[in-house]
C-alpha cells in the first residue's frame, strides 16, 4: 500500500501547500507515515472548477452509465479491502471486522444506489399532457423530473471511516444524483481516505467519466473546508460530524451571496423510554440489550442511546442492577481519536459534576492510548426536565438513566425534548396501548422511531430515515441514510412545450425507460 | 360586505394595538374603509400559540377529512365571489375579470389539492419489512412516510391578491399537509384578506376542525413578519414577493436559533430567446405574443417576460418594429400598489440612464392613479454581458429588447445568467436542433423551460415548477405552484418494529388507503 499524502484534483495529484499533519494512531498515540498535505486556496479552487466543467458531461450520462460508475467504484473498493482495513485499524482504532463490515456496508450502498438508478423511477416523472380545446385557455404540456443540483461538498465523518466517509451515503447518493464532488477528507483518517479517492479515480477511468467528477483534499485546520462552503460554485454540502462543526457549515453557506442548502447529520443522544410491563416481562434482557447498544463501537455511533427514562418500580431497580453490573464489568476500548476520547471523558465530567446526577458503574479501563470507558449515570425526571444540559449528546459509551415517577412526568420529557435522530419504546402490547400519547409526542421529535429494538444500526434501504428535527440535523426533511437521500442533491424542472425528441428519456411519451411515472393524474407502473 | 378591521385569532377576532392603515384605492389614492388595526406582538404570539395547540389534532385528521376541509373552503370562497371581487377591484386595481378568474383558480388550487389528500399517495410510502433470517444481522422491518412540519407562517404577495394570498397555493399546501397556518395579510388588500380569511373560519367550523388551524395578522409595518419568522413555534415560511422582502425573511430564519425553512419565491425577469428561424416564419406573431406577455396583468407576474435576446438580422428587426408598434399603441393601466407603481418607473430610469440602453417605446399613459405604462428597450448582447444590473427584475410591463450578434453571444448570455423563475425558446425544429446547447445551459438556470410558448400563465398541476435556483427563490428543490408544493411543508418518519396496529393506515400490511406504495423495492399501485 502506497500514499502519497498528497490532495487528489480531478484525476491528478497535487501537493502545494506549505502545511502538512500526520494521522495518528488513537491505541498508541504514534504518529503515522505519510505526511499529509493541507490544501491550498488555489487548490480548492481547483478542484471546484474541475467539478463545474465535470458538470455538464456528468449530469447528462445515463443512469445506467452512472449506475456501471457506482458499482465500479465498489469493485474497487473491494480490490483493495486488505489495505483499506489494514490502514484504516491504524488510523481508527476500530477493529478488523467492524472495518470489513463496514467496508462491505459502503460497498452495499453503492450497489443499492447503482439498483435505484437502474430502475430509474427516482426521478418522480410526472407528465400532464396538452388539451388545445381547454376553455378558457388551452393547457399547455407540462413535464417535471428531478435533475442535478450541481457540485457539491462532501465532509468525511471520523466516526464512519468508509460509510460516511470518501466513499459513503453523501457522496453514493450525489454521485447518482449527477452532481460531481468535491470531498474533505476527515484528517483523523487521511491515508484510509486517500486509498478510497483512488479507488474512485480508477473508476473513473475505467468508466470513462469526465475528469473532476470527484476530487479529494486535505486539511487538519477549518480553512480547507470553509473554502468549499464558501465557493460559489458549489451548490450543496454533505456532513456529518459534531453539532459545533454542522452548525458552522450551516451559518457559513446561509452568508454566502448565494445560500445554499446544508444536509449536516449532528448527532442526537438518541432516547429510550422503557415502559413498565416490558420492564418487568424483560428487565434482564432489555439491560442487556441496551448495554450492548451503549457500548457498540465504543458508543461512537450518532444514534448511541444517551437517554434511558424508565418508570421508578421494583423492575426499574431490577433492569437499572443488571444495567450497573453489565457496564461495570465492561471493559474500556481504543475510540477513534484523542481529542474525541478526551471530549467524552469532559462531558461525563460536567454531568457527574451536577448535584442531580450520580454515577451508577463505570466499567475498567485498560492500558493505552483514547481508552473510552462505559459508564451509566442516573438522575430523576424532575431534574432532567428542569435541566436542558442533560439532554445533550455525550460521544461516546455513556448513558444517562433518567427516573420518573409517573407517566406524566415521562410524557414531560418527550414533550420538552429537542429534535433527536431516532426514538425508542419498549413496551408490551398494553404498554403501547396505555402509552399510544408517548407515540405521538415522539413522532414530532424524530426522523426514525423504534419499537422493542435498540437504535444504533441503521438499515440502509429505501425506508429509512437517518435525519430528524433540529439539532440532530440542520434539514428535517432530508435523510442522509437509505435510497431517499439522493433528493437532498436534485431539484425539480418541467418542461414545458417540449417536442418529444428534446425531451430527456424519462419523460418522452413512449416512455423508453420504462419508469414509474404520473401521467396525467395517473401512476403509471413500470411493465414488468 | 363587514368589515371589522380585525386580526382573526384562531375563531376569534382580536384588535389590540394602537396602530392602524387603511388600504387604497391605486385608481383613485383614496383611502379604503375600514381602519386595520396592527397586530401586536403578544397577538402574533397567541396566533402562533393556537397554531401549535391544533397542530396535533389536525395532523391527526385523515386525509379525507382534510380535502373535505378544503373543499369547504373552497365553497365558502365561491360563496362570497362578489364580495371578494367588489373589494378586490377597490383594493388593487384589477378588473373584475381577473378577480373572478383568479378566484376560480384559487378554489380549483384548493380543490386539486383536496383530489391529491384524496388520493393519498403523496406520502411516498415505503415499506422494507423485517427478514429474521438475515445474516449477518437480522433485518427489521421499516416504513417511512411523510408527516406535517409543524404551525407554518404564510405571507400573502400583492400581485395574487386571492391565488397567492390568504387561500393561495402556500395555504392550500400547508394545509393539505397537516400544518395549522399564521397569514400575515399583505397590507394593500386587508379587505379581501378578511373577507377571505373569514371563509376560511367558516370551513374550520363546519367542518370541525381545531381551533387555531388558521390565524389571519394584519400590519403595514415589518415587524409583524418579524414576529412571526421569529417565533419558535414556526417550522416553516411561505413568501412570494420581492427579493428584498424574501432575503430579509431567509436571514431572519436562518439567524434563529432553530433555522427554519423559508420558501421565498422572489421574482425573476424571465429571458426570452428569439431564434432566427422562428423570427422569420412568425415574426410578427411572437411580437404580438411577446407584447402580450409583457402586459399581462400590467406586467405584473413573477413570469413577467423581462428580457428577450434576439440575434440581429433583418427578420428580427421586422420584429422590433411590430413590438415597438405594438407597444407603442398600447395604453397604460392602474397597478397594484402607488409603491409598485413608483418602483416600476424607477426601475425603468435606471435602465434608461445607462449609455447603452434606448427606449423603443412606450405606451400612452391615461389619468389617474397608479398608472403603469408599458416600455419596450434595447441593448446589445455584449453591453448586456457587461453590466449584471440589466438583468435585474423590473416589475412591470417592460422588456429589454437585447440583440446579439452571433450564436456565441447568445449563449454567453445564457451562461451568465443568474437563476430565474422560467427561461423560453422560440425555434423552428431546425433553430432547437442548432441551438440544442442553449436549451442545456438554460436547463441549469431555471425552474421552467418552455418551448414556443409565453412564461406568464403557471398551470395549477402535478408536473408544474414555479420556482427555480436563486436568486429566483430562496430554494431551488422546491415550487411554490403544483401538487408538489405539499413537500415544502413536511419531512420524513421512519417507523421501525411497529405492530401493525400502531403504524398509521398509509403503512399498514393491508394497505387499507389503497394508495402507492413502494413495498421491498417494488412499486404497488394502488387497486382501481
Amino acid at each position: 500500500m502506497h500514499l502519497s499524502g498528497k490532495n487528489i484534483l480531478g484525476n491528478d495529484q497535487s501537493a502545494e501547500g506549505a502545511t502538512s499533519f500526520y494521522a495518528n494512531n488513537p491505541a498508541t498515540g504514534d504518529a503515522l507515515e505519510v505526511a499529509f498535505t493541507e490544501a491550498t486556496q488555489a487548490e480548492v479552487n481547483k478542484a471546484v472548477e474541475l467539478a463545474e466543467s465535470a458538470f455538464d458531461a456528468y449530469r447528462q450520462k445515463s443512469g445506467m452509465e452512472r449506475a456501471e460508475f457506482l458499482e465500479t467504484i465498489a469493485s474497487e473498493l473491494a480490490k483493495i479491502e486488505t489495505s483499506i482495513v489494514e490502514r484504516g485499524t491504524l488510523e481508527t482504532g476500530l477493529p478488523e471486522g467492524r472495518l470489513k463490515g463496514e467496508l462491505g456496508r459502503t460497498t452495499g450502498q453503492l450497489r443499492l444506489f447503482a439498483s435505484l438508478l437502474r430502475d430509474g423511477s427516482w426521478v418522480d416523472a410526472r407528465i400532464d399532457r396538452a388539451n388545445p380545446d381547454r376553455t378558457p385557455a388551452p393547457k399547455p404540456d407540462t413535464r417535471q423530473m428531478q435533475i442535478a443540483l450541481g457540485p457539491v461538498g462532501v465532509f468525511g465523518a471520523s466516526n464512519f471511516p468508509l460509510a460516511f466517509s470518501v466513499a459513503g451515503g453523501d457522496t453514493a447518493s450525489a454521485l447518482a444524483a449527477g452532481c460531481p464532488i468535491v470531498v474533505k477528507a476527515h484528517p483523523a483518517h487521511p491515508g484510509t481516505s486517500e486509498l478510497v479517492g483512488q479507488a474512485i479515480i480508477n473508476a473513473i477511468q475505467i468508466c470513462n467519466m469526465p475528469n473532476g467528477v470527484f476530487s479529494l483534499v486535505h486539511g487538519a485546520s477549518i480553512e480547507v473546508g470553509q473554502a468549499i462552503v464558501r465557493h460559489p460554485l458549489i451548490k450543496a454540502i454533505g456532513f456529518t460530524g459534531s453539532f459545533r462543526g454542522g452548525k458552522a457549515l450551516f451559518d457559513e453557506a446561509a452568508r454566502r451571496q448565494e445560500p445554499i442548502p446544508v444536509y449536516a447529520e449532528m448527532g442526537s443522544s438518541n432516547p429510550v423510554f422503557m415502559l413498565p410491563g416490558a420492564l418487568r416481562e424483560n428487565f434482564g434482557s432489555l439491560a442487556g440489550g441496551l448495554a450492548g447498544s451503549v457500548q457498540l463501537g465504543v458508543g461512537q455511533f450518532c444514534t448511541n442511546p444517551g437517554i434511558t427514562i424508565v418508570p421508578k418500580s421494583e423492575d426499574a431497580t431490577n433492569f437499572e442492577k443488571e444495567l450497573e453490573q453489565q457496564i461495570s464489568t465492561s471493559e474500556s476500548a481504543t475510540m477513534l481519536t484523542e481529542a474525541i476520547q478526551k471530549n467524552y471523558v469532559a462531558g461525563l465530567e460536567t454531568l457527574k459534576s451536577k448535584n442531580e446526577v450520580t454515577s451508577l458503574g463505570r466499567g475498567s479501563q485498560k492500558d493505552g492510548g483514547a481508552q473510552g470507558t462505559a459508564e451509566v449515570l442516573t438522575a430523576s425526571a424532575a431534574d432532567f426536565s428542569a435541566d436542558k444540559e442533560m439532554e445533550e449528546e455525550i460521544f461516546g459509551p455513556s448513558t444517562l438513566l433518567v427516573k420518573s415517577e409517573n407517566k406524566a412526568e415521562m410524557l414531560e420529557i418527550a414533550k420538552n425534548l429537542s429534535g433527536h435522530l431516532t426514538a425508542t419504546v419498549h413496551g408490551t402490547d398494553e404498554d403501547l396501548k396505555e402509552y399510544s400519547d408517548l407515540l405521538k409526542l415522539l413522532e414530532k421529535k424524530v426522523g426514525r422511531l423504534l419499537i422493542n429494538s435498540f437504535p444504533t444500526g441503521v438499515e440502509v434501504c429505501h425506508s429509512m430515515v437517518h435525519g430528524g428535527p433540529f439539532p440532530a440535523t440542520s434539514d428535517a426533511r432530508m435523510t442522509s441514510v437509505g435510497t431517499a437521500a439522493i433528493t437532498r442533491f436534485t431539484r425539480p424542472i418541467c418542461y414545458q412545450g417540449f417536442p418529444d425528441s428534446l425531451l430527456p428519456d424519462e419523460l418522452k411519451d413512449g416512455n423508453p425507460l420504462n419508469i414509474l411515472r404520473l401521467e396525467d393524474g395517473q401512476y403509471q407502473l413500470p411493465k414488468s
